[in-house]
């Protein structure tokens, strides 16, 4: 992959505003793959360290997605010890490593989803906010178990209407609302599910804004909250907090007027305290008290 | 006014999603006032019955604005000696009446912007949701006095844009947020101030979907929160809570699909344990601790 293909891809990554941060992830694995196949490096060194710039612009895309970082840290951590192999065979080792990194990410999200609709069990009403891929993946395993979902659309860009979407093509009985009736909706719920952008070190989460008020409303209502999440989004490092991306100010489509500032922040952080359970793959992570 | 020419205006009234309640109170007295001047009956008897019929329709056709009726109570209870008048008299009566309770409502709005506007003071950020008439004029007393404003765009229909273009014409600097952003702009507020359509008996009130939630922020943030409101809005007898209005889908311009239901609700109540203080006409009414 030469250096515009890889510029165009990056681009993409940078502006997806759809796609949920595992599965961006996986797509950031997919490109290093394709780098490490058609790389022209003469040396395994020069290689590696193309490969490392490209890691590095692609973390940088997404500073709130710290899954991308994980991922790339295990990636790394499988060509650790690479550099004495020819040019061709690491090429080669690189790209296998890349996949089966993509294949831990596929089996992890995939067992957080088994544990989440293990969870929720039958005949629940669930309310969501965003566009998460594990979340939808447990909707789908409890689609034939009455279901029901409550959805705020998500604004700017509506990905609540995207998961409408999924949720009709699997039968679901779907509720969808604006952002601004959440308050009203949460308490008509049996529980609050969403998915996380990153993990904190004291289990507080980031996940597309809205999800505080969310939370604030479940906690209010005594309505348990769940966010479900593999440890690959968990941050490391204590104290560390990602980057809140705000994003061009035209996707609200607001009037444009002096004096006027329009704000477009992505992400927010729900504290702890508003959090009943942590569901990854390997189990559920009490936090606080239903 | 005839009927039709009343069934017109009764529709605009249903219908109009970006005057405050009680500009619409005063829109359906200026009706009456217009009905009683237009009027064929022959007897005041009759001109009084087909009033009282008129003010019924006007009152249901917003039930979640309670000072619509209580406007109306203020203007019955002006003519309620007025049988005995011969008709023209009568009608010239119940149009001045009309006119006496609309300056009332205005001045009523007026004292209440006074006091909101002492209370805020200089150099404040303010955070509000939705369209009220009483915290733009407010808002247009603290113009040079260092204002600076947080509005929510309040969706469906976004009266948070017309908000953001008074205050624009009034060179007041504002940042304009989607809805899902109040949870990360109302700890940037030094006070969250909102109006109400109705007063409950316990200082809950009324307000525009999405009130709750900022209440709930600032609650959590130990940010202030007032409500201002003419007492004109308070429900008189106990209990009692108005119907939230639920209006047409459409206007959430959300795709249309199998299996999910797309809800409206207009309004919701936001309970008085989250508010700091009710600032009506005559005072500043403290509800709970700062």
């Amino acid at each position: 992959m030469n250096d515009k293909a890889f510029k165009a891809r990056l681009q993409e990554i940078q502006s997806d505003r759809n796609s949920g941060s595992a599965e961006l992830a996986r797509r950031c694995l997919e490109i290093i793959a394709e780098s490490s196949l058609w790389n022209d490096s003469e040396s395994t060194t020069e290689l590696l360290q193309k490969l490392d710039v490209r890691i590095s612009q692609l973390v940088r895309s997404r500073p709130s997605m710290v899954i991308v970082a994980n991922l790339f840290n295990i990636f790394q951590e499988s060509i650790r010890n690479i550099s004495h192999l020819p040019p061709a065979e690491a090429r080669k080792k690189c790209a296998d490593s890349a996949s089966q990194t993509i294949k831990l990410s596929i089996s992890s999200t995939a067992q957080t989803a088994d544990n989440t609709a293990a969870l929720i069990g039958r005949n629940k009403t669930v309310f969501t906010h965003s566009y998460s891929s594990t979340v939808l993946q447990s909707f789908a395993l409890l689609a034939k178990k009455g279901l029901k979902v409550i959805i705020s659309e998500s604004r700017p860009l509506c990905e609540g209407y995207r998961l409408a979407e999924k949720l009709s093509q699997l039968n679901i009985p779907t509720t969808l609302i604006t952002d601004a009736q959440s308050g009203l909706f949460v308490s008509k719920a049996d529980m609050v599910l969403v998915g996380a952008d990153a993990i904190l070190q004291d289990f507080s989460f980031l996940n597309k804004a809205g999800t505080y008020l969310a939370a604030l409303s479940a906690y209010d209502n005594k309505i348990p909250f769940y966010v479900c999440s593999e440890k690959y989004k968990q941050i490391r490092s204590e104290g560390e907090t990602p980057k809140l991306e705000a994003m061009n100010h035209d996707e609200l489509n607001a009037p444009d007027l002096p004096f006027v500032t329009i704000e477009n922040i992505y992400f927010e952080i729900t504290p702890a305290k508003l959090i009943t359970g942590w569901i990854n793959e390997d189990k559920v992570v009490k936090i606080n008290p239903n």
